[in-house]
């Protein structure tokens, strides 16, 4: 095997597939990134559950394929020059890397051990663009569970029916839900995919126009990025019929600057050590909320200016539940959708229907 | 006590004090800040090492003290919207803050057990500017000892003398030296500064032309940065005398660019997992150095060309010395003199005398 191509090119490839490669295994062969060099040159990284195949660009002079540890791989390709790097592999798998005045002998591991990304062929595929399905896994992935006791609520739903992308994230206390409209676009299937594996494809995905294609098959999820392959396994099990939990009626809607309110709330959570025991209370008069909290440390009384239509209200929340969801919010304003203070808040945006975020109360003290 | 200043710099004292506010200590007060308004508005942090006094501009209503949770006051000011912070200390010591729309309340202690930093009276005075001083710690302060064994060389020394400021630092494979000329300035001293606390002052320190005073006192050492005043305890104890262990003579100078030379002992250095076990080689001939290492990993090679004045020589050294020397070296080009294959290295800039370090080598089995 040998080829010689760009050191930064070589370098963006490795740390794209390193989003797949094991830390912690005892198979020495997960630790490696597979380079496969036929009519294109390819790296792989695969931890068994998640798989990155990326084509880099280069100069092809002999096929074969090698397997190299993926921490020093990446390590040395980020320190040589902005230069050509050739890669070649000698009769006794060691690996040779040079560029410029750098050279490079280290031990590889033979190709065959490694275990192969499935194959997906399906027809269950649509497209969209990079920087839409980026947003929409990012605007929910917070709130997927990190509790193992219901692995099902471990992963995203991605569900296409309708002529709707919809992706739902749960963890029993609050639910994102992210949905964005799929003209023409007939396919349907319904998937959970591991928050792990979303977490490592969001940071692969750009915020760009370009379309990419997503593939359905009943085990696993495809994303295909042109010169970037990233395939998921799927988790087993019902999800929770999301549909039917989302409140039709409120008693209050409180229309706020997005910013404002995240503000006021993540000062009101400064002085909360432990926000299981010290929730926040939101006060919802005429004109304004005071959000506030009492703890061992001291006392905190944020007031912001907003818009209501309904009842006064007082009711508890988790702090961090509704900073996460605000966190992620553009739009400038939301609404606020209160029901009784035991029944769930959901955040809106103004008109669309692009996201709703769904918060149940805490309990809290009257004083 | 009751005082009005603004967000911006009210944060900014903050995060200079808390440099030297404890993190781990059985004494709750040593987590706090002390807040003392009399004619000025001044924060305090102590942790009996180090402490720093800071005064903020401030419209003072009512003077008083009080000490405050470090950590919980920084964040709060940190987060609250820029605009004047009020400060109010009530009758039962609760402190509070106040900013726009927000309000808190938190529990102070009363400042009486708030350990005072010693006031420095000394004739023992110079005059340099910040970026000066806090280059040359910065370009010493690496080569300080970390092991406990011989206390006196976890500091750097400190020295003022025949119109020189030196600064020294040593572990026993490697030697710091920094000096700068003090034209008209007859006043002598030599004090071992901790190197922790030098960590924190270097990080207060601006890179500005603007002159600060250090005053010298036979216990502590005094930086006095206009609004900011930094006290450090010293080392007790003898320090080595420097001067006579740097070889006055040696068998081949190389002149090599500092960047080029860095960077090809950085990728010698990256197949190395055990610095103590595997050194790297210098191989100097006619022309270049061949810098290589063999581990367990791998083997690489580097050539970096230079220009040589003496013998050829093969010599291994812990890459990391060599590292972090480089790292702080801001010429464009170094001579480095060698010894022999078990005596020092120096590194000095190509003429003038302001910096030198000290490397001893590394015993490599000949191949």
């Amino acid at each position: 095997m040998k080829i010689i191509c760009s050191k930064e090119e070589l370098s963006n490839g490795i740390s794209i597939v390193q989003k797949a490669v094991s830390t912690k295994t005892t198979m020495p062969i997960l630790e490696g990134i597979l380079i496969d060099v036929g009519e294109q040159f390819k790296l792989t990284g695969n931890d068994l559950e998640l798989g990155i195949e990326c084509f880099v660009k280069a100069d092809i002079r002999e096929p074969g394929s090698i397997v190299i540890n993926s921490r020093m791989f990446g390590e040395i390709i980020k320190k040589l020059p902005d230069s050509e790097v050739l890669i070649e592999v000698k009769e006794n798998n060691n690996v040779i890397i040079e560029c410029n005045n750098s050279h490079f002998e280290l031990k590889g591991m033979p190709s065959e051990g490694y275990p192969s990304i499935p194959e997906i062929e399906s027809d269950k595929t649509f497209a969209i663009s990079q920087k839409e399905v980026r947003d929409m896994i990012r605007q929910t992935l917070f709130a997927v569970s990190l509790e193992e006791n219901r692995p099902i609520f471990t992963g995203s739903l991605i569900e296409c029916k309708n002529n709707e992308l919809t992706i739902v994230s749960i963890d029993g206390f609050r639910m994102a839900i992210r949905k964005t409209i799929r003209e023409n676009d007939t396919s349907e299937f319904s998937v959970v995919v591991p928050g792990k594996a979303l977490n490592e494809i969001v940071k692969i995905l750009q915020p760009v126009d370009e379309e990419i294609t997503i593939y359905s098959s009943p085990n696993q999820i495809l994303f295909d990025i042109g010169n970037c392959k990233i395939v998921s396994r799927l988790l087993e099990g019902e999800y929770l019929n999301y549909r039917s939990i989302i409140p039709k009626e409120y008693e209050t809607r409180v229309r706020a600057n997005t910013k404002e309110m995240l503000s006021s709330i993540e000062r009101a959570s400064l002085i909360t050590l432990d926000e299981k025991k010290f929730p926040v209370k939101f006060n919802i008069s005429d004109e304004n909320i005071i959000i506030s909290s009492n703890t061992e440390i001291g006392a905190v009384r944020e007031e912001v200016r907003v818009e209501v239509n309904g009842e006064n209200m007082t009711v508890g929340f988790n702090p961090r539940y509704f900073i996460e969801a605000l966190r992620v919010i553009e739009d400038e304003e939301v609404d606020m959708f209160f029901t009784t203070n035991i029944g769930p808040c959901t955040i809106r945006p103004l008109e669309a229907d692009k996201f709703a975020y769904m918060i149940l109360p805490v309990k809290i003290n009257n004083e």
